[in-house]
Order: structure tokens, then C-alpha cells, then sequence
């Protein structure tokens, strides 16, 4: 038995030094043996209000450097269990969405293949749709956990159908997730119609709105979800927008009124033991938060998505 | 019957295009015809530390691109009830704040007097008392939902009379609201005696500090208000240092321990069916928050209040 | 014969207040009568590092409220001579690059056929090629001067074909431009072999290393440019980055090592009586400058260049 | 009996001017004669990520201009009570963390000894040790108060035993402080085993981790603490970090899923009759948040700590 | 003979510590035995565009700290030869401009009585008209070197005729200085006809636009300058933006094409000898510039007006 | 033969993407075979202003991503010639300025023995002090090329003899350089007394002021510095603080009047041919520069330094 990667350790080598993985973790040019790959799909062409999320990977990878191993509230050791590595960024072509989201699809089938479980640091949420159509050639429709203040339902934007806002209307379509297990966590705002939201509860998402949620610890409700998924496989897309903006503003299209981050935590932690394939935290945007922050939340949500995967131990 | 005005919808131009009006709405030269008039009101010579508010008007009209017309959590379909525009700014004297609290009453008679319900994004706080004394030509004492950090009713600075400190103070002498009937929210921080708000509690008003609101849902609390002003007609003015500077750091005067967005939310949303006559969303300040938040925070808290405005329908 | 649009004084309204439209001018709904067409091309998804373009037109008609009508250095009333309005934002489909260059070349078509010179403000370098497949359609192969750090002539990017860093290529290959009077200004930094620049050269780009300018008074060359280019049609299109960054922060691709301010005006001003059939400003990109001075300069570059427009009266 | 200190009134002088001292009190060359010396230690060399907590005593100062005399929320009037000044900062060696705990306790001394209670606005965290250091000397093993995201208590960084994250260790070892009687607040986040924690619980430190905290009011929670210390003297130490980064961006080691503004609130005020001999507020770094308001935050949190001094007067 | 004022060593206390004056000098609560009185005048409510100016006092202090007593270019040893002391700000009236301008005519007047020379630190360009009455009273009409992008001879802004924009038109109409000895250097941009530079110039105003220094060492026009003025007494208002933006980005109305640093030194420098009466540097605007590097260069160029007072020792 | 180390290419992956190493460019774990080391040494303890120069080397690498291979000014292809590689960062103990130097110098040793030539990424400029004692153990007293605004001359900062005040004294005394052949470019600002530089001039320093250099073209001094230089071994530190802060505004002491980067380009362009045996760039403050565009410039500035090294072959 190998000994499994580490991040390393602030004692060894000052946080602001090393390589800028994530968490500082070795970097991997090969899949083979890896219980989880931390990939970074810098993309931003699919978002339709401020661009910048391209350099999401590598603000959060260097605001992750931040993170110890040890889960001080929950005790999950994730590096004794797991082997985890950084693969770095997909070959994207930053002209072209449509060959970008090819490219995604492509990179992901290999990554599956490879037997390691995908946990991708975004770019933009249209980087989920080819995702998950990967997703669902291995595993078959799954359930999905998707944290947001969009639905991102929406079925054409200027006549394009895969964008930011597109995505689980075709992953609905195309029979990529399972609709009465799909949980839609945090919507809220402004739309063009009160069917914005309902024709997707129609094909049988589960949704929470803002509003509902509000003041409230999330770990019941949480709790609720993990049971509803049973033993399905089970993806779980975190658009840091479904926090609010006083917690993550740097991202494309802020909406007031979401998510606090200690929500998010109870969120999360709540569904430990649920079957995961895979993950995601999307639409960081560094540009428009230089202290860094929102990054340091997107890491973390990433590291605590970590934490709770299967297999993962708890001391 | 005409067609009322629409927001420029994002799927029909990219929202970062566009004319800089209130979500993008047609921008009107004239009053007449107009249910309701939202007109800029760029000043912060009134303010007594950090300026910039002057360009709140321009940052509230960017970041307003992000709103689109019908309101998902309410059912709120205001462009379908109500004709609303963009009317500009008012030619303040930006020399002279007393010129320009005469040039202000002097356009919100104008405004009145054509029958539009004028919707002001401001500008610091100096800019409510001209309001008030121009909706209170029209409507006589109005009930008044304040909602600020600070009282404002300060007798004088630096020997000025009228300055973004004094407003409710001039409002109440003058006999412009209804002291009763006059609702103060979210008021905190530091004074220099405990007459500072007590006095105008003598007067009647009534006040509902933060610290008294800390964790609550202000649903039921706004319900009262709202059943207390009864068909009097009441004007809002909502300074955005009422939230904590969290949800809003781009503001000239912030105060910490304050309101959070989901209970402003809660606030606008229960005082539906007042006879509103009018609204202000003041104290934006740019340079503090380059990243814009501020102001899109302000651009929803102003399409809240619209939401709630007297005919607007529900669907 | 009518009134010429006049930008807003600032003696009559506020800077900070007014539409935001290129230096506070009427907007136009519609082209006929307008000599001048100022026209916004909100598109960052055509570059290869740090995006933010798309923000840029909105940014420097923000930026351009503080220029005043009359060129105190030249003597330029370029608002007595020729009708300009600001004719609003392309539609562009900002998820696909291709469909976003077909937009754009038959937005300009129609420009042009009725008659209006267009000056554009970008967005990122793509934009230029559409621009000018549609001049070319008009006035032949024209005249280039290109102020840029990047000669912009890769044949492809990932693949692509038309990128902000193929453009010029394209349009020689198309017959375009006319290779022996183009004008590449301002080139330097690093590439990928000699023949990076060396190649366009050989098809008769005339190129001036930024090194070779360094400490110089751009007058005399400029002048020298405008000789050789006679009396035919002349397209200019200036890329912010072509300036130091010093002087342009806010911008995609920036480059040590560049033009200064002073060097453009230089250069802008003695390209006078050149038969300028179009103009364009590129790259400025706002979340990189929050400052604004960027889009201050240019701004600046554009209204610069709008004195030198054919027909432009000198007092 | 002579006049106490007053700040400068903002209605004598514009907030933006006057001395940059505490709250523009007067500036005291001598600490005879004072209750509370308010005392800038301007450190970051013992910090391990974000550096720039030097600066932190000169942005405190500046936004602590915005507040007045009067605690409207309490009724405390701390500076008709007590004799309150700032002394300025101390002389520290910017080049050696060692020399500067030696003179950091040096300068203690001299405080305490003039009978002066400390109040430090830093600098990183490794400021508590000196300061503790003296106040052990002078009044013994004494009970603490820690608001803080991390617990502080490694051994060794690099080799080093006296740094920002050593701080409660050492004190322990040494003595300083009654570990039955020190009450950490707020911590979470990572670690590096379960024992980071476990081991100070085992000391005898009362520990109360920020998840166990999130959406409580904190008041119950700090009264009974307050019993527990009964009139052993006390001394608070009040990380910054401790608050959520949404109310405290400008910090040097951020963790998410912190106190808010409001609990803070609520639990110094419930410390009120506690026989507190020093205090510290710490880590606020300027570059991480330009607009200045964490520093405000700080500035607040402060002056509420100087209002539950022993001896101030409630009115 | 008693010790000259010293600032405080960087050598004795770190630089970022210590009392928030100019280049940490003793503040003096007098003005007897003064030479030079540094004073900031905190004004922003004179400003057309940007506002910020209100903290330039404030960061210009600050950033002062940087610099060390002695200049190693010209050997002055401005504190050997004048007793300098930071006076603190004028109390001026921030929501009034009319009674601001009196107040600071007023201080001004006691400033000069007691013989001392006055160094102003803006503030916008407003404060220069009170300062030059009060000069002027002392004086009689004083030569003017004034450093610019603006000529500010306009005779009214929305009515006003005392603003940041008619300063020396009211300074040349009410005879406080000498026409023919006024000298504006750096004028530029754009306005509103060719008369308003030319009407200035038929005054006798010796202007020297930007366009015609660039690339220009300025030592020699400033040597003419020099001797030009003669014996005369001469004001120095220095105005930020008539450096270039690239240099001075913190300002409420910059100007592409201005002067370089080094030209401001060669000017100043070469001004040696003349004797100047008081001098000003404004419209620092810090909220353009978190850097603070705009404030450092307001503070070095008082320091090098400081440095070319009459009775400076050089070595 | 084997292969040389290339960067990446911007055509085979994003520029956003790929490791943070220096241009992309492999990382090395081992340092056999390198002909050039690049390496961090993150330092900021040794500054006296502001800090933030710990994270220049993370800094300046992300910024790198944008330079490619090949010197289209001067035709050097250093990849083409010699074996480059990123070898992480130094392991310094950010507690301790004098166990880091200790740290800096035992890893320079390695390096130095494995006959690779370092480049380094600071950090402030007290690490160039234990990498001159490295050096002058390999290659005995070298030359000296020396840029930056400040002599580093000090003798002792609050007591300490090694910070990044008092580099060449030391270096001096310890005999690292050869004084004759230290040639200091750029120096200004103020000092304590006339003999700070002199001293320095008095031991043999060659001493370039900045107001000499103003407005000059480089080439010619450099190419003197060069031949003067001979065939000695020769090492070159750079300090960003040497540019203008218009050029470089993100740095920890910043002096106004610096060099351009024109200017440094003719510098380092005209050393080539010297024979140097390693270089650093120092000083690079990123939270002072949130565009990263000083970082960008380092990045730039030590490319060039690596076209210039020996045995680079020009194309």
C-alpha cells in the first residue's frame, strides 16, 4: 500500500510558497491510482453578465493554500483516505463555447475511465452540462445537488443552447439527471415569468427557494435530501452564487438575498455518506474580488465537498 | 391602451449593453403619461465623511442591468401594471447644497404635479427633505418608513440646518409627516447623548433599533407597520447604510451591526398595500465598493419597492 | 440646415449626471443624417488572457463626460462640423465568437450604407475584422494605421481562425487592407520567432517597433505616414495596449515598454487631412482599472481621433 | 477634579480632519493621570499568510473617527467616566519579531505601572504574548477572553515557539493566564489533527467553536461566562478573524464561517461588570480591504470594549 | 536660538507608526515662531467630477512618512534652516462652500500675522481663491506660478462664481495677483472655445501648455520663470492633475498628456530663489488611488517646495 | 543532446492555465543539469514600509504566463541555448529575517555547486545580501550591476545590521563585491545627510542619480557600464522600486522620478555580452498592485535579464 498524498504542511514550507495546487497538493500528470483528481476548467465565454471567472482555478488553488488536512468541526481526515491530486487545467479552446464544451466532455470521459472521481474548480456553470453528460455515460442519470441562485433553466440564450444558464434544462432533456432528484438549493430573484421556475418543478425538481431558507440551520433540510438520494449516484454542483454576495463577491452575477457560508457548511456536511461521482465549484470570479475571499470560500467548499465523499475517514 | 414599458430583455441584448437607464427601461423627456417616474438625484455635498455618492445614480443604473421584470419570490409583475421610465437626473447645483435642495423641490413638483410616483436614486440623505417638502404640497404629512443607521435628526451641523444629518428633524418641525406615523429602522451606533434618539421619540416617532432586530424575520414586524399607516399615504426612504456594511460596504457613513438583505426583503415585501407615494434608495457610494455590489443591492431594494407600489399586479 | 448634435455642457448638467452615451450626445435611434456613428462592441470572448472587454464602451461613455467639445491643443470643433450621435451597442451574441463577427459585419453594413463614418469603441481586437470586411465592401482595400503592441497575425489560436490576435492576417489574406499602407505602430514584446513580425513585413507592413520610438516625438513619422498614404481610404484602428501600461492599465494583453499618451496624441493629431473612412479603440478593459482612467484615455484616443475626421473645422 | 478627555465632536471638525488618534481623543505624551491608554503596536512580521497588519493602528485610527461619545445601544459613556488617551504606537523592531515581544513587554510595564489600563490595537496576533507577559506580572495568572477563527496554540512555526499561532500555548505554559478561565470563541476551520484543539480543551480551556455559534444570539452565552470569571481580572483578546470574512475582509488569516458583527456585539456587552485589565483587538490588515472598513469594524469593537470597563458610567 | 522641528527618524520609529502629520513633524497647537505652517485644508465640495479630495490631507500625511529630511538631488536641509510645523486642518464647513471659502480666508489671515509661511495641503482647487485673498491682503498682488491642467478662468459654474473652475479669473478680477507674473504651466484638454485659454492669455497670463513641454526638460523655462519674477512675492499652487495621469491617478479631473515627475522636480527646482510667500498642492483625490502613490507624490512636491523656500540652507 | 525546457505555448494551453511556474516553464526538482535556476524567495520581513513582497514570486509567475519565447527586439531565444527551469520557492522561516538569510544562503550553495546560474523572484532586498555572500563563495568579489531608487547603503535599521536597508554595506564590507565595479543606477529621493550616497561613492561605487538619466536613452551609459565591467563576473539586482512608480506602482518603498522600462530595457539590452553568474528582481508588492501589472513588469524585466545571459543565442 502506497502512501497517500498530503498537502504540504504549513510548517514545512510557508503558505505563501510551493506550488500552486490545489491545497497545495502534488500535481499529477498521469490519472492512474487516484482516488480523486481535482481538475481546473478555466472558462468564462458562457456567462452573460461579468467575465473573469478563466482565472477561478488559479485564484482558488492559490487562496486554498489556506487549508489544513484535519476537518477541525466534522473530524474528516480526507488525505489518510483518500488519494487525491491536482491534474491541473483541461486544454479548453477559450474561442469557441461549443468546441470548449467538447473538449470538457472529452477530458471527463478519460478522467472516469481512469476510475478517479472528478472535482472540478470553474470557469463559468456551462462547464457543468458537458460534465455531467460524461457523467451519465458512466453512471447513468443521477441525482444532483445543485446549490445556485439560478435555475439555470433557461432554453435558449440569443439563440445559443449551452450556456450558463442552459444547463439543467438540458441535462433534464437529455436525461442526464434524475428529475425527482434534483435539488435546487438557493434560487431566488428576478425572472421573466412565474414558469421560469415552475416548468422545472413540473419535470419534478426539488426546489428551495432563498426566501424559505433564510435564518434557517440547513442540516434537517439537508439531511431530508441525503435520504430522498438513497444509494443513487449523486453530482453535486455548487454555483458559489448561491451564496450571497456579502459572502462571495466576486462572482458573475451576484443576486442579493442567498446563502450564508455557515449554511453552506450545514449544507454540505449534512450529506455525508450520500453516494458522490463527482463535483464541482463554479463561478468564482477574481476580478472582481482582489482580497481574494471568495476564492478562499470556493476552495473551502471544495474541501469540505471533500470531506464528505465516499470512503472518507473520520477521526 | 397603450403597451406599458419594458425592461430590455437579456436574451434581446446582452446585458452589459445597452442605455445606462434603470434596467434598462425607456428613458422618458417628459412626464406625462408616466405611472412612475425613477429619476436620478446625484449628490453628496450634504454628506459628512466619505463622499462619492454623486455617482450613484450611474453606478444603480449599471448594476440595475442584472434585474429582470417579474419578481420570482412575490409573483410581483410590475411592467405589466404600472408605466414606468427612466426620467434622468435632476440639474442639481453640485456647489451649493441649498440650490440644490431648492432645485430638488422645485423637480419633484414637476414631477407630482404630472401624477408620476417618483422613485429617487440617490445621493446622500440631504436629498429627502426637499422631497418630503414637495410630496407634503401634494399629499399633506405623509407617513414615513425610514429605514437608516441613523436617525437623523441632528439640529444643525456646522451651523447648517439641512445636511444629510438633519433631514427628519426639518421634516417634523415642518410639519411635513406625521410623526406617529413615522417608522425609524434599523437605527444604531454611537451618539452623543441618549437624547440623540430619544427626543424624536417624544416627538412619536416610532423606532425600532437593530439591536432589537438582530436574527429576527422582520416579516411580522413590517406587517404591523403596515397595518398601522392604514390608508395614509407614506413615503419611503431607505438609506443603505441601514444594512450592514456586509451587504453594503459602498456607503458614505456605514455603522456595523445592521439590517441584513433577506430582512429588508422581508420588510418591503410585507408592507404591500400601503399607499405608497413615493420612495428613495439614498447613500450609495461607488468608490467604496468598485466591485458594484452596493449598488446592485440599492438597484433590487428600488425593484422591491416598485413591486409593492399601489396597482401593481400579482401572478 | 440643421442644428449639429452638441455633447451636454458641463455647465448645464453635472458631469456625473445625463445620459451615458459618448460624451453625453444624443443617442440615435436611427442613422440617416448622421455623418458620425458612434457605435459600442461589448465583446471579450475573442481574447486570450484576462478578459473585461465587454464592459469597456460602457466605461469610457462614463469616462467621456469630462471632455469638453473644443480641442484646446488644435483648435478642432469637430461638433460644429459633423453630426455625431452615439448609435448604441451591436447586438452581439456574446456566447459565440463566430456568430458575434457575422453580427458585427452586418451591423456595419448598415452603417455605412447610410452614409455614417463608424467609430467604434471595443471590446476586444476581434472586432476589428468584421469591421473591416465591411469597409472593404464599401471603399475597396484600405489604408491601415494599427497602434498596437501585438502585430495581431497568427494564423490560427486553438484552431481558430478569427481571434484578437489573427485579425490583421485575415484581412491581408482577404484583400482587406492594402499590405504596403499598413502602418503597424507600437509592436514589441515577445512572440515565437523572428518571423512572428518578419513575415508581415514581407507582405508589405510597414512597421514601427515600438523601441524605435522610444524618447520621440511621433509628429514628424506620423506626418510621414499620412504622406504615403495619399488620398486613399484610410481605416485606423488603435489598441489601448499599444500605450505603456503605465499609461493604459486597465487593458487584456498589456505589454512594458509601450507608446505614451503624449506620443499618441502626437501621432493621432498629425495624421490630419488622412481620408479616414472608420476609426475603432480596443481592449479596454474596466475591472483592470477601476480608476477608470483607462477609459479615460480612451476616451480621449476617440474624440482625438473624431477631430481628425474629414470635414472637421479648425478655429 | 479635572475635565476628562473628550473626542473632537464632528460638529466642531469634519470627521476627515483633526489628529489621526483613537476616536480623535487628545494624544498623551505621558501616562500619568490615565485610566485607559489606547495603544498602537503595529506588527506583522510574526503573521504566516497575508502580511500588512503594520498598518492596522493607522487605519483604526483613521475610521475610527466616525465614532462618537455616546453608546445609543447601551447607554455607557465611557469618556465621561474615565480619563481615556492615545499614547501612539510603540517604538517595535519592524526587522526582529524577538526584539519586538521584548519591547512590546517592556513598554507594558511602563503602562501598568503608571496604573494605566492597555487597551492595543494591533498588529498580528504575536503581540499578545508580551503583552500578557506584563499583564501576569502585574496582576497575576489572569482569565481570558479570546475571540478568534483559530485557537493559537501550536507549539512551534519553523522552529519558532513565539508567533501569531503560538500565542495560548505559551501563555499556558508560562503561566499567564488561569487555563480553566480562558474562554476561546469562534474557533474553526482546519487543522492539522483532532488534538489542534483537544490538547487546550485538555489544559482546561473552555472552547466554543463558531459552528456550534452560527445563528445564536451570543448574550446568553457571555453572561454566563461572565459568572464564570467572577472578580478574577480579566483580559480580552479579540481576533478580528474571529468575525465571518463577510464583516471582516481585511484580515490577515480569513476562515469562513465566522461570528457576525451582531454577535460580537452582543457578547462583549454581556461581559459588561467583568474586572477586565487590558484588551486587544487584533490583524486587521489594511491592504485587504481599501475601503476601510474593517478597520471601522475594529475601531467599533474597541469602543465597545471601552465600554464595559470597570468604572464607566451608564446612562 | 532654540532646535529646529525635526521629523520623526525612520531609524527611531518605524515608519509606519507615529503621529499622522506631515512627514511626521511635531503638530503645533501655536503659530508663533513658526516659518512654515503645513496645513491641510480638507475640500472636495468645490469639485465638478470626481469628489475624494476631503481625505487628501489625510493620505498625504500619511504617505509623507516616507520621506527623510535631506534631499540628496539639491542638497536642502529644509529643517537645518525653517521652523516647520503641521498645524493640523482648517475647520471648514463641509456643507457649505461660501462659508468654507470665508473660513479659510480667515485662517488664512491668522496664519500670516503671525509671520508664518503657508503650505497647503488640498483639498480641491476651490481652497486657492481664500488663500489668495488673504495673500493678497498680506502681499499685495503676488506673482503666481500655477501648475495645472485647467486654466480655471471660467466665470461661473451652475451660477457659482467661487468653485474648483474660476479660481484665477476671480484672483485676476479682484487683483490679487499680477497678470503679466502669472504663469500657467501644463494647461490642456479640452473646453469650450479657443477663447478659453486666449482670454486668460490677453490678461497677461503666460501660458505654457502641455503639448509644448512634453519630452522637455523643464529647467530652463523655469529658470526664465525664476527671473522673470524677480523680487516679486510669488504663490505656488500646484494642482496634481498637471501631472499625467500615468503619474498622478488619484485625482477628481485628470488630464491625458501631462507633465512627467521628473519635470515637476526640474520645475520646482530650478524655481530656487524666488521668493515665495505660501504655496498649496490639490486635488489629491485618495479614492482613485488605494495605492496611496498619488499622495506620495503630492507629498514630495511639497517637500520640494519646501525645499526651495527662501532661507534654506543647502549642503 | 537532450531537449531544452520550453515554456508552454499559449496555443497549445490557455494562458490562464498550466502550472504558476515562471512562463510555464517545467519545475524542477532537481537541479542537475539546469543552466538556469529560476527561484522565489518570498521574503517581507526585512522591509521597512510595506509589506506584501512575500507574495511576489507567486505574483510574478502568474503574470509570466503572458510572455513568450522569443525577443522579437533583440532576437535572443534564451530557451533555444540554455536548460531553464522553475525551481520553487526557498523554505525561509518568515518569523526570523536572520535565519532566513541564513536559509537563502545555504540554498544558494546548492545551487551555485550543482553549476546552475539563479535568477531570483523576491522578496525584498535584504535577500540579495546572503545571496551575494553565496556567490563571492563560488566566484569571489564580483561586479556589481545595482538598480533601484535607494543606495541600501545603511549601516544599521533599529539596530539590525542585515535588512533590505543596508544590503552593499554590508556587501562592501564583507568584501562580496568589488567596489569599483558596483555601479548604482537610479538612486534618488531623500536621505539623512549628503553623505549616505557619498559615503558609498568614497568606497569606489559607481553612482548613476536618477535626474541625471531623465529623458536619456540608456544604451550608451549601459554599454560603458558593460566594457568597464570586462571579463569580471558579473551579478545583477534589480529593485522594481528603480521605475517610476507610474511604471511599477506595486512596491514597498516606491520613490518618485524613477527610470521607465524603455529605459530598463536599454539597460539590460546593452549588458549583454557581460559575463554574469546570476540576477534577482526584487521588491514586487502585489497587494500595492491589484491589476498585476508591476509583477508583470518583473516578470518581463527578468526575461530580459535571461536574454542577456551568457551563452544565448541570438536569431
Amino acid at each position: 500500500m502506497t502512501a497517500k498524498n498530503q498537502p504540504i504542511s504549513g510548517n514545512d514550507l510557508a503558505r505563501f510558497s510551493g506550488p500552486n495546487t490545489f491545497m497545495r497538493l502534488p500535481s499529477a500528470g498521469r490519472l492512474q491510482g487516484l482516488d480523486v483528481a481535482v481538475v481546473g476548467v478555466p472558462v468564462d465565454i458562457g456567462t452573460s453578465w461579468r467575465s473573469g471567472t478563466r482565472f477561478g482555478p488559479k485564484q482558488i488553488r492559490a487562496e486554498s493554500a489556506m487549508i489544513r488536512p484535519y476537518n477541525m468541526a466534522t473530524g474528516a481526515a480526507p488525505f489518510d483516505s483518500l488519494q487525491v491530486a491536482d491534474i491541473g487545467d483541461l486544454a479548453i479552446n477559450t474561442f469557441s463555447l461549443k468546441d470548449t464544451i467538447r473538449i470538457i466532455s472529452e477530458s471527463y470521459d478519460a478522467i472516469l475511465n481512469a476510475g478517479a472521481l472528478p472535482m472540478a474548480m470553474g470557469g463559468d456553470h456551462s462547464i457543468t452540462l458537458p460534465i455531467l453528460r460524461s457523467i451519465a455515460r458512466r453512471h447513468g442519470p443521477v441525482a444532483l445537488v445543485h446549490v445556485d441562485a439560478h435555475a439555470d433553466v433557461n432554453d435558449e440564450m440569443f439563440g445559443e443552447r449551452e450556456t450558463h444558464g442552459t444547463v439543467f434544462r438540458r441535462a433534464y432533456e437529455e436525461g442526464l439527471i434524475n428529475p425527482e432528484k434534483t435539488y435546487q438549493i438557493g434560487i431566488r430573484g428576478t425572472g421573466y415569468a412565474a414558469t421560469d421556475f415552475k416548468e422545472a418543478a413540473g419535470w419534478g425538481f426539488q426546489q428551495f427557494p432563498a426566501h424559505d431558507l433564510w435564518g434557517r440551520d440547513l442540516s434537517q433540510m439537508a439531511a431530508e435530501i441525503r435520504r430522498d438520494i438513497g444509494d443513487r449516484p449523486v453530482y453535486v454542483t455548487f454555483d458559489i452564487d448561491g451564496l450571497d454576495p456579502a459572502y462571495a463577491p466576486g462572482t458573475g452575477t451576484p443576486e442579493i438575498g442567498g446563502l450564508t457560508t455557515p449554511q453552506a457548511l450545514q449544507l454540505i456536511r449534512a450529506l455525508r455518506g450520500a453516494p458522490i461521482v463527482g463535483c464541482d465549484l463554479v463561478e468564482v470570479s477574481p476580478p472582481y474580488d482582489p482580497s481574494g475571499n471568495t476564492a478562499l470560500t470556493g476552495a473551502n467548499i471544495l474541501y469540505e465537498l471533500l470531506c464528505i465523499l465516499p470512503g472518507v475517514e473520520y477521526r
